[in-house]
């Protein structure tokens, strides 16, 4: 007889959707390869009455919240609620941890906020939580830092983040104005109607944060970083960073040098033609992991999208139940 | 109190030395952080009187195989016996899954020509099997593959996967003859005296083998590729390719097609100065997996090197562990 795992999520926007979808498409997978039997006990939505593209039939649907993450009759928790109402994820996710359920975050900002707190909920409760989801999109970066950093010290990482700010440039680097390169950007669901957290490198520096704290194990202020925008750029930037064998980008940065201090840059800057890191076109992010022993490492893929994103997401899963 | 983990060692070459000091050197940490004592108990070595960099006081030093594969003091038998004496090494990994060791890996020959048959005997006898080291050196690409293919349907692979041959086209990129990359790759701890098996394409052909057993869940027969040899690469070719916008990069390329048939290719191909794949210079490799929902992923690393690959290998312990 195959084992019943119980799972409750929180949000069903366009990750969410595609969660469930996911978690549908494998349930027979899951079964043959795993004796797991699948189910998906309710999920919280914020307003019944929007029209979804996601079949939920048999599924209980709520407004309230409680009743997923207080619900004993389910075992793992996703959380798919987004940007918004930071602090409610935070007391969602750790009232799920008490309530001894495992945990799969995808909210970078609450993540980056209150990593420390919901870490520490997951370490007492004696729970897991994973938050592939958070950093790269569909790169399971935050898994393989976990798992490469055994033996290792991190001093390094690097790269681009942001796949808005990424896409963006791309068509600046393609003559485009900022203003068209965002319109475009909209247009492929690759921006927001309100940009400015990733186009003020906000969205890159809680990434810093989030893998700060799993490379370096430290704690970084979200105020200590002082991100720059990439709305001031013009076309003539771009033609003139080109002119001297350069592209710009948008790079995160964090090093804890020589004297232990840590110091971080998530902005535009001007790389080299030859760097990596001018081939990391459009929605791509790559982010680059400089360890004692195992040198330069570096991770590339889709930084965005509902798909690659809820595929890390139902691995996350697939490895808790491992 | 700590719980003691026992760990034997198959082979005290450039890798096992390696392992043996970065084991040492974690020791505390492993107290630390995860409440456990590494204990190596036995090292089976070729030969007693060779000179080694590495402290062995207190460890059993044996020529007699069964004292560590049949040693039921031993919990973890970690593999480093290299490339020679290949159905040697399958029997020493199979009589230790037999006697309820977990295994750790790093030969490739010896993983691609019976993988099948060792993957079996880890199934049949409950017991962890851990490849990590086999391919990408210090990528982390095999553990990152079984934990992100999950849910994903993956189609095709390819890259960069012989340092030794990326080396020398590197070199031969920057005018040199195939003779002095050589002479250099020698010098630099990147060839062996004999280096056929790499600038052949074989290493590379026994990587894919692995790579499409992880990713695809197929077998590929190592007879039915037939690796193009970059010996016959003269300075003249790399100029003919770079007066087209191209570089001859190593690459190798696994493709399920649409009649669901494999295709494969090992050797020197010309990619365009824009590829990616172009900016992977020296001794890295870089592996691309293409997934039906998540799209291109690339991983970046060293792909040789004594300390990168010891460090994926102490990663395998700490999971076996955990």
């Amino acid at each position: 007889m195959e084992k019943k795992i119980r799972i409750g999520i929180l949000g069903l926007g366009t990750v969410g959707s595609k969660v469930v979808d996911l978690i549908q498409v494998n349930k027979e997978r899951a079964k043959i390869e795993y004796g797991i039997e699948l189910e998906i006990v309710g999920i919280m939505i914020r307003d019944r009455n929007k029209k979804r593209n996601v079949a939920t039939k048999g599924i209980r649907l709520t407004e309230n919240i409680d009743d997923i993450v207080k619900n004993p009759d389910i075992d793992i928790c996703i959380e798919c609620m987004g940007g918004v109402g930071t602090e409610q994820t935070k007391n969602a996710v750790i009232m799920a941890l008490c309530n001894h359920k495992h945990v799969i975050m995808s909210s970078k900002k609450c993540l980056a906020l209150y990593g420390k707190e919901i870490f520490l909920a997951a370490k007492e409760n004696n729970r897991q939580l994973r938050i592939e989801a958070s950093v790269g999109g569909g790169i399971p970066i935050c898994s393989t830092i976990m798992h490469m950093s055994q033996g290792e010290t991190i001093k390094k990482i690097f790269g681009i983040v942001n796949a808005t700010s990424n896409y963006i440039l791309t068509a600046m680097n393609n003559d485009k104005t900022y203003e068209e390169a965002l319109t475009q950007a909209k247009k492929n669901g690759l921006a927001e109607n309100n940009p400015e957290e990733d186009v003020d490198g906000l969205d890159a520096a809680y990434k810093l944060c989030i893998l700060v704290r799993l490379c370096m194990k430290l704690d970084v202020n979200i105020n200590d970083i002082q991100p720059v925008s990439i709305t001031k750029l013009s076309v003539n930037d771009m033609k003139a960073a080109k002119e001297e064998g350069k592209i710009i980008k948008p790079i995160f940065y964090a090093n804890v040098n020589e004297k232990e201090e840590m110091e971080c840059f998530v902005g535009p800057y001007a790389v080299s033609k030859e760097n990596p890191l001018a081939f990391v076109n459009d929605n791509n992010n790559m982010i680059f992991v400089e360890g004692k022993y195992s040198g330069l490492r570096a991770f590339y893929g889709q930084g965005a999208g509902a798909s690659p994103t809820a595929s890390v997401i139902y691995d996350d899963l697939m490895d808790i139940i491992k």
